[in-house]
């Protein structure tokens, strides 16, 4: 009956099933596209700067003016004037003439290289004596160095960070295509739930799952939406599963951490789509159940929060990049494991880690407990059939 | 005139003269509260979880009945009934009874272990036989394991991640004290400058740095507010300055790229108030200018946007933290350099890199240089005198 996977099964089964959702596009200000994943490429019209450009405070010239010079024998130029910040440099320039310009200001198209203050004295009346040559292209930035037009200055799939925003602002893009975020709708089931805002009686416990994944899916460029908690009651999950598949892109149904209420959650699955696993090789988070109805993936997270939090950041959020279409990249680092780990008996196990000076502290208590996740950095992964990890050894850890 | 410092040096001011902004509270729901930063520590009032609760599907038992029993001599014991879910566990269990429970269900009080039904056979007429015996607290989560009363389940200062939401929702607290979000007001000064929306002329250029350090300051967890281009006059500079003062708590002044407009700036932060320094021995970076005017922290920031946006990483970011009250970490990890790196000539270097399979790839360019930016994961810091890198070495990157 059951369908268990090992993790990179599960991986390959996400990556095979889905696709990004139609590339539904989305109009938005520059100012909110923060995190947001570009529709398209693109492509400059442009070139960036669009005229050339000082690099620092000086003196415009024909570089072969200056060849030879040196302190002794300071190459004597006559100031044909300054040009302004912001003003065009509409002026010429001829042998044996300079220009005053300032860092980032343009120079005149007979110019090809710029000496700094520092290298030219001031000896009145418009007369400079440059101490130092320069060569062609010194001291400037020319017109397209940085983007020219045709240039690809971002790609299709790319998450913007904040330099990226000002990419798109040198360009001029101030409404940006991004891909419509996808839709996670959470639901939670369980007979002992009370919604955070009640007082459990006895046997009762709040739903942490609720709040904790909707912050999580929200981190990952989603928008979470939430519904009512629900009984253990395969009627009233099929009634939420199926109204969640209507206006979501991916349904989360977590809890029912007993066996015959997981069952319950696989059948409503295999009845109305498809069951496409049923438990992950995996601690925690071997009761996970994955599936797909009218081509929506729908997870069954494990009850416990620490486990429902490890599948999601494991499984749901590189689901989610792909229906965005994004190009991400995860963060990690090595550190050396604080103390020893045992061994664990064929299934992979993922343990969450503080991190202190290069050192990664495994934090670890029994299955369920949510508070040792304060100060968590990331993960690491013990592999199947590892014999354990000693003291001191060097490990990986994934940043949440 | 100049007032030099290393980086070093104007971490050590930025810490040793600014505070948290008399930690001003703000309550908010739960839902909004992802990357905020809590105002108190958060002491548990109630033991996590209220009652002892099964980790397995199973048999609550009194754990000395078992003792001794193995597959060929089960300990035998009569079902005195079930736990449903989330019902209180009021019934009593006598030596030589056992009750039926789910994961995360009640136990009764008298019992102390669970026996999991794979451990057990089901005789029928309420017998069963237990044939792995259990020690007393096998498979039980006891009241308060997870969090007891009095404890701080989260410290003051923590910026709230989703498990720590998760925290948050299971002691029931859904309107949440956090810090007020700092206002950083940004300014950019330049007589070449157009905003974004702008076709800039000859010798113009478009605002780069309003959009991005918008989008900067605002993923450090800060409120920015974006003031209109100014030109390079010192008292129009004196007069948004001063407004900006009046609302803000953080100022950042970018632009005046040429040495007479940085002035400009200087000399409005020395005569309102304290010009704390003027240029960071870092590369690039500079020409900054850091002061206090009414007590609010001032920077004056390189026009060029990689200057100002590494500037703004690794001055501000640390300020706003500061004001938040925050406790962060700055993640980092090890990689090997794709190339050498040559002498920076007694100034600190900050290179940004990207990262490719442990490897990480400098991205240089000519000052100024923006497209350079586009998929950079963290920056290297080549320390002063140092006389290069070769290919290959180890170096330190530090995560965007």
């Amino acid at each position: 009956m059951l369908n268990v996977k090992t993790p990179d099964a599960v991986t390959k089964i996400i990556k095979a099933q889905f696709k990004p959702i139609d590339f539904q596009v989305e109009s938005i200000p520059l100012n909110a596209a923060l995190g947001r994943v570009l529709h398209h490429d693109i492509i400059s019209e442009e070139d960036i700067p669009g005229f050339n450009r000082s690099m620092v405070d000086g003196y415009a010239v024909i570089a072969s003016d200056t060849f030879g010079c040196s302190e002794s024998i300071p190459a004597i130029l006559s100031v044909a004037g300054e040009i302004l910040m912001g003003e065009s440099a509409e002026s010429t320039l001829s042998q044996g003439t300079c220009m005053i310009v300032s860092t980032g200001g343009e120079i005149p198209d007979q110019a090809n290289a710029v000496v700094m203050f520092e290298h030219a004295e001031d000896y009145g009346k418009g007369m400079i004596g440059i101490q130092k040559s320069v060569a062609p292209g010194n001291n400037i930035i020319f017109k397209g160095d940085d983007v020219s037009v045709g240039d690809i200055a971002l790609s299709a799939g790319t998450k913007l960070t904040p330099h990226d925003i000002g990419i798109l602002s040198a360009l001029g893009i101030t409404i940006v295509d991004v891909i419509k975020k996808p839709v996670v709708g959470i639901i939670s089931t369980g007979d002992e739930l009370v919604p955070p805002t009640d007082t459990p009686g006895r046997g009762q416990v709040r739903d942490v799952n609720t709040p904790m994944l909707l912050a999580a899916v929200s981190s990952f460029g989603a928008e979470a939406k939430s519904f009512d908690l629900i009984e253990d009651d395969e009627k009233a999950i099929r009634k939420t599963v199926m109204s969640a598949v209507q206006i979501c892109d991916i349904v989360l149904i977590s809890g029912g951490s007993s066996a015959g209420v997981r069952d319950l959650t696989a059948r409503v699955i295999a009845s109305e789509g498809e069951l496409l696993l049923h438990g992950i090789a995996m601690k925690p988070g071997k009761p996970t159940i994955f599936g797909k109805i009218n081509g929506k993936p729908i997870f069954g997270l494990p009850g416990h929060p620490v486990a429902a939090y490890m599948v999601t950041e494991l499984f749901v959020r590189p689901l989610v990049e792909i229906l965005l279409g994004a190009k991400v990249k995860y963060y990690s680092t090595t550190a050396k494991l604080s103390e020893a780990l045992s061994s664990n008996h064929g299934r992979e196990e993922y343990i969450v880690v503080r991190l202190e000076e290069g050192t990664a502290h495994p934090v670890r208590g029994k299955s369920g407990l949510i508070a040792g996740l304060a100060g968590v950095d990331g993960y690491i992964c013990v592999p199947r059939d590892c014999e354990g990890l000693a003291k001191g050894v060097e490990v990986k850890v994934v940043y949440f």
